[in-house]
């Protein structure tokens, strides 16, 4: 990172942002002041005017407006928190939509294995790698929770573009040293080996983000059945001394909840697995946990361990469907996980959108009219999930996930498309001969055409309100209205 | 239309399309040739390269090569038949993505009526029925069943506006006749009065398409509780009289099923109720059928009706999981429906996507392992429901669905991105000074961005296989990848 090098900004106009799992704060005629080190140094809200707003920012913060980047939003436009995805598969990406009828086990064994296994190659695992980083950055995902692969030198590699693209992530080197359920060709050769593997890539970026102030390491014991006991213990004993986060699965599909049962008859729970190991503590992201017994759930909340909800996936793997009001209940803390490429979607804006739907599948199976509807989950709720309930799960809240002083610029400016009376959209005209296509031209040689970028799938009529605005993006967004991406304040990723 | 002015086409390349409901016929080097009047008038399948496809098919025609308008495929190219909307409510289209946690009774009443009666004022339903007759066939839909209102002016404002941007639609007319259930300022006055608009609605038609070539009318009793059972009767007779499509709605959600059974008691089940009132024939779309019991099925199997599957719809508005195998098994042909606004999104691909979620969620609720395994849909199985299995459904098998000699020429020209070895993707580089938007710019002034267009969140990676590759599509692909639409042969729609 260059701090020194980026100049003060002042971001003018509209912003919304969770003020609670509940409500959504819009503020209109906002400023948002950044300093050079990507931190929010002042926020003004719902002054009179942009122009009012530009001067009271300006005039606390004693900054001269030559010295100062200036975004003001335009009509349509909103600054919202940059989405933080809790879990992902880096090395997955290429697979994304490539599933069949699996489910979970066979998946790992068709698809998912051979893929990871073979980016030991680093010039195809540079591929992918800067593919998934700079793709999520398009969806406006300004933080990651990555899994690699057991490969070192690629998990290094991993760190090394999150780090020079500028995506705030934890990247994980996968601990598999469980001979016999993990593939012969794709597995720790020890537990030692695969401690000291860990380690080296935990030295790797201590090397180049001292403080881990951008990218983090994060240990990563695939899931109970990958490990062995000892393999386990060793990773707790390593979050204790480091104060790492960690993150595995859990409860994922019903065969391997089986699988775990078998494998571990001690213990009394697949939650249980991870608590008998010292696994089980507030720095955990857990993800999935479709299949969780009441006791697992408050288990989980008395631990303060965290929950990764992975809506695509679940559904893709016909895995089942978690229940995060009944989460939210037990008190547990809950993000949100593409989970490429058990999730097809890298974007977590799909992933809020399937959180809503998947909670009214859960809402059909519930019991009476007045839990069926507690189970359903609003647009503010799953917005709130993409944000500040990821921020939470990765320990970030007092850094990341709104907008508030103190807090890093980790945001997008999201725009969307107006209709005109016409009823034709901006970017969309009438051009001659399909711009040389040749074939099929009408009578007058005219064709409807999209003129270059459009404006994405989000038609905003004029009669909306805020609210209804906000539902249009959640359910007809993408990464068309993903116009800029910061992390930490660096402009990271923008879009004509 | 122009028939006359049209130019013969020849298509050259990769061709996709359904063999069986479980096989993608998928072939390269292929040539199509479209007459002047859009009809595929020969298919030359494998050739040993597209040039010699190109020599055979000029040649069995004995068409000039400089009297044909040619296009070949890219790399990652190919053409698919146009897709079918089984089921679409045109005036909705504002309302996407607008149903907070309603259900189906109550989202009638605070979202759909009210706007369904605003639409009476023809600027307005200008602005949005040309809206979403060109924004569907963005997404590739070149055959639509719309729904309009009960408005005369209005719907036969849709019909023009199909016709003269050239898509292929049935518009109905919505039938309303009963007091009480519908509200007083949104239905028919009398039965009278709504049979004599939808005839006016049907000679409007007949008036600019006499042969129904493009536009037809298709006979819309809203769902039976909209309806007297008079009204239902007279229906059923202006069909009789005039052979025309009809569609309703059926068993969506249990408190309209409830509704169905107090206002209808005389009449066994749900189904029974358009069966007493001469409804249930093999030309009657049945929108949604997910409460539908065994004996319901077996009638509507017995009568050859059909049903349009809204996935999408049935998801958001907590309805419930349609079993589209179920149905296959009963013999009933099934199709895809958006179910704008019901459903978000106005794409079948999106639809066609939430078809194997929503299939996965029947199996999630299934008995064993065997016949959880049987109620998920394939890719292959819900792109047949998306082309041919729609075309059953509107009647029109022989015309549209597949490319066959004698077949119109429906289809889209589907292009796909591709990741380069640096992990950019076309349209992706590294330009100065975030053009110009000043704000956050690193150390050397360069900020990734997208110029202009780019090819859609697809990221073919170049070892895929073509199935990879159509599975990848259908769970990625967004009308980005939809680079060129035709209807009869006439291009409607084109990308840059």
């Amino acid at each position: 990172m260059h701090p020194g090098q980026q100049r003060n900004q002042l971001l003018l106009g509209t912003f919304v942002h969770s003020k609670s799992r509940r409500e959504l704060d819009i503020f209109h005629n906002g400023a948002v002041a950044v300093d050079a080190n990507g931190k929010i140094a002042a926020v003004e809200r719902d002054c009179p005017s942009v122009e009012a707003a530009k001067t009271q920012a300006l005039s606390k913060l004693g900054w001269d407006a030559d010295d100062v980047d200036i975004y003001t939003t335009k009509e349509s436009q909103f600054f919202f928190p940059g989405f933080i995805d809790t879990h992902i598969h880096a090395p997955q990406y290429p697979n994304a939509g490539i599933f069949g009828k699996t489910t979970l086990l066979d998946w790992l064994e068709k698809h998912t294995f051979p893929m990871e296994a073979s980016l030991k190659d680093l010039a195809k695992a540079r591929k992918v790698y800067t593919a998934v980083v700079r793709r999520t950055l398009s969806h406006g995902t300004t933080t990651a929770a990555y899994y690699a692969t057991i490969d070192v030198a690629a998990t290094n590699l991993l760190t090394d573009l999150c780090f020079a693209i500028g995506q705030r992530a934890f990247v994980g080197r996968v601990c598999m040293d469980r001979p016999g359920i993990n593939p012969d060709y794709y597995r720790d050769e020890s537990t030692e080996a695969a401690i000291q593997a860990t380690e080296q890539t935990i030295e790797h970026v201590r090397a180049i983000d001292p403080e881990f102030d951008l990218v983090a390491p994060i240990l990563t014991p695939r899931f109970a059945p990958s490990c062995t006991p000892e393999g386990m213990r060793a990773l707790a004993k390593l979050q204790k001394q480091g104060g790492y986060l960690a993150q595995t699965h859990i409860s994922e599909n019903t065969g391997e909840v089986q699988l775990v049962r078998e494998l571990f008859p001690e213990s009394q729970s697949y939650t249980q697995v991870y608590d008998d190991h010292g696994l089980l503590t507030p720095r955990m992201v857990l993800a999935h946990a479709v299949h969780l017994t009441e006791e697992e759930g408050s288990l989980i909340a008395l631990r303060k361990s965290k929950i990764s909800h992975c809506p695509c996936s679940n559904s893709s793997l016909t895995s089942g469907t978690a229940r995060v009001r009944w989460m939210w209940q037990k008190g547990i803390e809950v993000g949100l996980g593409t989970d490429v490429s058990g999730g097809y979607s890298p974007s977590i804006l799909e992933a809020a959108r399937q959180a809503t739907l998947v909670s009214r599948h859960v809402a059909v199976r519930a019991g009476d009219d007045i839990e069926k509807e507690r189970c359903k989950l609003s647009v503010e709720e799953v917005l709130y999930l993409a944000t500040r309930g990821g921020a939470i799960c990765l320990g970030l809240e007092d850094k990341i996930g709104g907008f508030e002083v103190g807090k890093d610029w980790d945001a997008q400016l999201v725009g969307l498309g107006r209709v005109a009376d016409s009823g034709l959209r901006e970017g969309e005209e009438y051009t001659a001969n399909g711009h040389g296509a040749g074939a099929g031209v009408d009578a007058a040689g005219m064709v409807p055409a999209l003129n270059g970028c459009d404006e994405g799938n989000v038609d905003i009529f004029g009669w909306e309100s805020w609210d209804e605005v906000m539902a249009k993006w959640l359910y007809s967004g993408d990464d068309r209205n993903t116009k800029k991406v910061w992390v930490k304040g660096r402009l990271v990723h923008a879009r004509r």
